[in-house]
């Protein structure tokens, strides 16, 4: 299954909160249709978030083709920053619109139909390009990862997560290919049940041995000595090299090193912000309390209970052994290896 | 609410499976109702497990008063054996049991009618003293408890888990009783969620603010400096003061410690098993894999999923900065003084 499909001029979602039971895809025929199932993570994963918001804006464009071109290329204006305000930690997002804005811009001289065709391949590449630099991703990374390896990851950071193969099970599906036998520990990764419904589906479908298990058992399977790598995807990562990635991310970073574990994170290189010195500038979305006080509609908290629910957290550089990108793996220190790529290109 | 009561001849367990939506008691009328309660965890927490386990006992006594006492009394090896087989990692049931075994061999030249009375007199002690105690270990463990404390706590250890006024939830009673401000952030503790549906319940009922986060959240809450300590009940404690607890337990207590924040154990005494030299020794119990491919009867993970699902975890000793008990607040070196105190009594 793909998270993305563009067909017949139509941005087809794959439904994420209703897999891995109901397997159907929401139509999205206009930018703000685009912009909802972003917004109620029907998509999700920074890089599936970038090409969904990237055809997003391409749909923007040609529903303004027919105004003047001055008064159409304001309401891009418009339709930029509805995508961007669905989701504020991955930076995907924001760096497909740039990329995309940057096409707009070249193009804006010409007329506001062909500058939506335009726009639309653009979006087209960014989709295409997730997949090959997977791919690219997970022949560096598998390197890293020894015969037989016991790994665990958290969320789903998979082909659900992007435009297919995946970032953190990019790496593990080509360590397997390449004939490692490799198993997997899936965190269920509460509240969203990432790890439950995405990942274990994601991993069964492609016969790669997985376990689930619920977020807090991490510390109990790392101790008993059964997990020999930690591999986990990121949504945005800082000039200094710290991490933004679903909530938990940290926990497991702390307890990886604690038992001398290597802690992996792989994304592609458009999740690096140089822009932002440490995790610390990173913003932390805080999603609606329903998402803990309800699991698929059946309430399990007291009524009126108070919530925190932050999605993300952000783990410190030095937790981290390696940055798996589709550039090669970058290791410490960060701060000079990340820019050294950037300025390498 | 509490989590017993005997009432006419008859057991009455809170069914916590349902809390806290449905407030029922289950009316158990023989002792397998009780072991049934037990193993469903209907009536769960170390304290009233073995307090349920002893009335169990007693009702065993009582269905088999009207055999000869030679017959009467191999029946009960076997209601000692059903009762000792429902749980595997709290010591509390086997301590209870013993307890009641003693009685009934010095009771053993009596008429069963009468033996039977004096059993449900020492189940009837059992149940009273371990509310006494948690009260005296209230008084104790708050002592530890700084005024306007924000503080960690996961499962229920509270009045559900006992038979009343509870173990880490009673220190955090004892000192909100004593005019100290706390807070309390409440691990929702998966697979079963009791400190979503027990723990923040019992403290919303006492007007005690509580914030309700999944597991995975306490490690971002501690970096962010939002938690001033961590307090957890158990289920074994052993010579050398490993713990065994609710899964997950141990990872909080290395984030704990990483980010510096005081770790204490609260439990009575009765959970030391200084027949154990350490937590490699204790069993722990493995549960259904329904309990977390399902939650509330929905299915969350794909058909078939393979699932490893552990109800315990092991805290070293040395990740333990004390143990709260009603003899007293216990200190390292835990070996030492766990065994003083059973020497003075």
């Amino acid at each position: 299954v793909d998270s993305l499909r563009w067909q017949d001029g139509v941005l087809e979602v794959l439904d994420q909160t209703r897999l891995p039971l109901v397997i159907e895809y929401v139509q999205c025929t206009d930018y703000l249709a685009v912009a909802n199932a972003i917004k109620t993570m029907q998509v999700r994963g920074a890089p599936a978030i970038g090409a969904a918001a990237a055809f997003g804006y391409a749909m923007g464009a040609r529903e303004h083709q027919h105004l003047p071109r001055a008064e159409s290329l304001a309401e891009m204006q418009e339709v930029k920053q509805v995508l961007a305000t669905t989701r504020p930690t991955a930076v995907n997002l924001f760096w497909a619109l740039e990329r995309m804005e940057r096409k707009l811009l070249e193009a804006s001289e010409r007329e506001p139909a062909e500058i939506a065709d335009i726009l639309l391949a653009e979006a087209r590449a960014i989709h295409q390009e997730d997949l090959e630099l997977n791919r690219k991703m997970g022949e560096f990374g598998q390197k890293l990862i020894p015969d037989g390896a016991r790994i665990l990851t958290h969320c789903n950071a998979g082909a659900l997560a992007t435009a297919g193969f995946g970032t953190a099970l990019g790496v593990i599906r080509a360590a397997h290919a390449a004939g490692k036998q490799v198993q997997v520990f899936a965190d269920e990764t509460r509240p969203l049940l990432q790890g439950a419904r995405l990942t274990a589906f994601e991993l069964m479908q492609d016969g790669i041995p997985v376990t689930l298990i619920t977020d807090n058992m991490a510390g109990y399977v790392m101790r008993r000595g059964m997990v020999d790598l930690v591999i986990v995807g990121a949504d945005r990562i800082t000039a200094n090299g710290d991490v933004a990635n679903k909530i938990g991310t940290y926990g497991l970073a702390v307890l990886a090193r604690e038992h001398k574990i290597p802690f992996y994170v792989a994304a592609p290189y458009s999740t690096v912000d140089l822009n932002l010195a440490s995790g610390d500038d990173i913003p932390i979305e805080e999603r609606d309390s329903r998402e803990i006080t309800h699991v698929c509609g059946q309430q399990i908290a007291p009524d009126g209970v108070k919530v925190f629910n932050p999605a993300f957290d952000i783990t410190p550089n030095y937790l981290i052994d390696a940055i798996i990108t589709e550039k090669g793996i970058i290791r410490k220190p960060y701060q000079l290896n990340l820019q050294k790529i950037y300025v390498e290109g």
